[in-house]
């Protein structure tokens, strides 16, 4: 009931409702903590805000968040260039990176292919990544498909693996692997996850 | 993992995740809204957040939040200033003129008597409660202790009913009422809330 409140609150209401998940008893919980909190928390916040869009830009190399031109991961020449794996986001680079486990470098797709939301392959920076192979010198050696294992991710991979073949008959071209998850139980796991856990299965 | 995105994103994931109910992965989903939101709408926000506190001042006469000196309840000539209900917050306020069933004014504590928090009732406008009832012309009729029916506002009702009993013997004191709520079903109501509506049973 935002009109039983002052203009200013209806307002802060308003676009807090805007916000992913929040939606009219949550706006209400955050109005009340930012009426009670520390003036510079509030400045702190809205300077953040503020700076977001100004300051942070995709990396030019590989579409990473960064600051300053190329992101950390591209500027680190302990990284292996002869291996890029390719995501569809930069939080999805960002959950690769918390494994601590891959050494390559990346190559962020903006996207995935959804021609129901309208996305096709030239939306997303598919040229980028073909130019980027041709002209890398060391060559590259593999691409890692790791977009995600819904319909619409595993149909980008298919897409850029047959591209990719076409442009690069020698290039390894590889897809993260979907199984169950570790620590996982067959009672709990879902069909397909199933399914695809015993197809993908390896010998041992 | 903050540290793996650059600084002005950090310090947004610090500030989002101060904020009641959010976590690491809110404030992440949050951020990927604001990196892609309009900048308008960046700025609204921002905006609304600095004038909150600046605009927003609790109501002279009641405490309810207001803009521009009373508020709409105190200034509509159509309420009955002869019957008071007593909250603990502005929300409990705007919780009751949401049922569109009061027809009379407010006072708002500003909180709870809660010995352990160090809420004692000198924090709380306890004074001005009993200076207004005294200085109110017509006389004040009735004082309605709606304060939460938790421990705390049950023991703040019952300091308030006491005090208002001995400034004011012929005041009617209220408390409102406890009991299953409409549409409740037994099988789900909870001990306590059984007993206090079997004890607060009526005759019909």
């Amino acid at each position: 009931m935002p009109s039983l409140y002052p203009p200013t609150i209806c307002r802060l209401l308003e676009e807090l409702q805007r916000l992913p998940g929040v939606g009219p008893k949550t706006a209400q919980r955050l109005m009340i903590h930012f009426l009670h909190a520390p003036e510079e928390e509030i400045a702190a916040l809205a300077e953040a805000l503020t700076q977001l869009q100004e300051r942070v830009k995709p990396c030019p190399i590989c579409g990473n968040l960064s600051e300053d031109g190329p992101c950390p991961i591209c500027r680190d020449a302990t990284r292996d260039p002869g291996v890029i794996a390719v995501v569809e986001e930069p939080i999805d680079l960002i959950a690769i990176e918390r494994a601590h486990d891959f050494r390559g470098v990346y190559h962020v797709l903006g996207g995935r292919i959804s021609p129901l939301d309208g996305l096709l392959p030239e939306d997303l920076e598919v040229d980028s990544l073909i130019e980027k192979i041709r002209e890398s010198d060391p060559p590259v050696r593999e691409v890692i498909l790791a977009t995600n294992t819904d319909v619409e991710g595993d149909a980008t991979a298919g897409y850029l693996a047959e591209l990719l073949h076409r442009n690069f008959p020698k290039l390894k071209v590889s897809r993260i692997a979907t199984g169950l998850p570790i620590g996982g139980e067959l009672d709990y796991a879902d069909q397909v996850t199933l399914i695809k856990a015993l197809q993908g299965r390896r010998e041992m």
